[in-house]
């Protein structure tokens, strides 16, 4: 009984992400799903990423949390819009949640939406909001045993981000183990080192992003300055 | 229609806590649910708790995890029993797993059943599990603006642990903020600062719990060495 029930509600949101992913592709945006933890550095790096890919590439912020609007107000400077979604008792974000959001944003003019999803290592995985890619993040201070631990969204992942890199070496850290314990859920799947800190993996990862952005949306930045 | 269905469940969930709390009064336990993000350091704090306890009062811990048997691995030396319960997809133990456990474990001999719930920010304060205390981790390195956005447990919170205190000094974390926020939602509740690596703030943590201990259940412990 119960198991039907929440079969039907994933049904029921793969609907609308299958509708979200269609206003995504005819805007021509990448969207982008971050999920990680409370506390693994999602806003961080939000703020660096968005900061970095201005003025040529313009941003939109969508951001789920229980409550509080303190992450839409940090990401607010470098981006085109942002919204923020107060899921109250829910500890992940629906597709239907990501999709009433989207009637405010005009996503003609963006050339990225980026969703950072509730703070938690397990359900976020289980819904697709219609996104092109998962971007896991882990950091350094959570341990390395957490992708054994929480295997779900580490399955998804089109790329893990090792956040708070720079405490690698002053943290009890097995880099080697979290690598392994990766490989064995997800073969293929990237991994960047990367502190939103001290700078150290931005590029690589401003690299994956463009690159993955070329892919999927086919074209150039909407508003490139032209050269 | 999808609100009805989680009134039903918790609903359910209340009716088995309620004989959960039964069962661990009539054993004499003092049964504490720990509640925390991934990696606040739930199981290292857990280990240096049932090692201080030794020899004299004995834990009984029941671990909930997506998959793996790490942790029950961890504290089994210092245990009299450990009994893992592996949830799968689901982000929170119920009060129908820990009842299950129960029948295996030996309860009239312990003095602590540590309930190391599923990592997991929110749903975890929703579920009752029957325990006389629920105990929330928050660690440094996750940042000082947590309080505010995962209100929900801390409203629930009988203690607030802030684990990897280390590190305060050496990471940007605001202490009088984190403070301010937990006392709008839970204005009597002790906040302990606790390093599980240096063991600062132990010695606070195993006399609050060894005094709950004292108050909830009411008697000596069972196995005490005479003097």
């Amino acid at each position: 009984m119960k198991i039907n029930v929440v079969k039907k509600v994933l049904k029921a949101n793969d609907i609308v992400a299958n509708e979200n992913r269609e206003v995504f592709k005819k805007a021509g945006v990448l969207a982008v799903n971050f999920i990680s933890s409370p506390g693994s550095g999602k806003t961080t790096l939000l703020e660096k990423t968005t900061e970095a890919l201005l003025p040529d590439q313009k941003s939109i912020v969508v951001v789920g949390d229980l409550q509080t609007t303190r992450d839409a107000e940090r990401l607010a400077p470098n981006s085109l819009q942002v919204t923020q979604i107060n899921t109250g008792m829910s500890c992940h974000l629906y597709a239907n949640q990501v999709a009433e959001s989207l009637d405010d944003l005009d996503l003609d003019k963006g050339d990225y939406l980026f969703i950072e999803n509730v703070g938690n290592m397990v359900c976020p995985g289980e819904f697709d909001l219609g996104e092109n890619l998962k971007v896991i993040l882990l950091s350094v201070p959570e341990g390395d045993d957490k992708v054994a631990k929480y295997p779900t969204i580490f399955r998804v992942a089109d790329l893990v981000l090792l956040t708070k890199s720079d405490l690698l070496g002053k943290l009890n850290f097995d880099l080697d183990r979290v690598k392994e314990d990766v490989a064995k859920l997800n073969a293929n799947v990237k991994m960047i080192e990367i502190s939103s800190q001290e700078g150290d993996g931005m590029e690589e990862w401003l690299n994956w992003l463009k690159s993955k952005r070329h892919d999927c949306v086919g074209h150039q930045a909407k508003f490139a300055t032209e050269e």
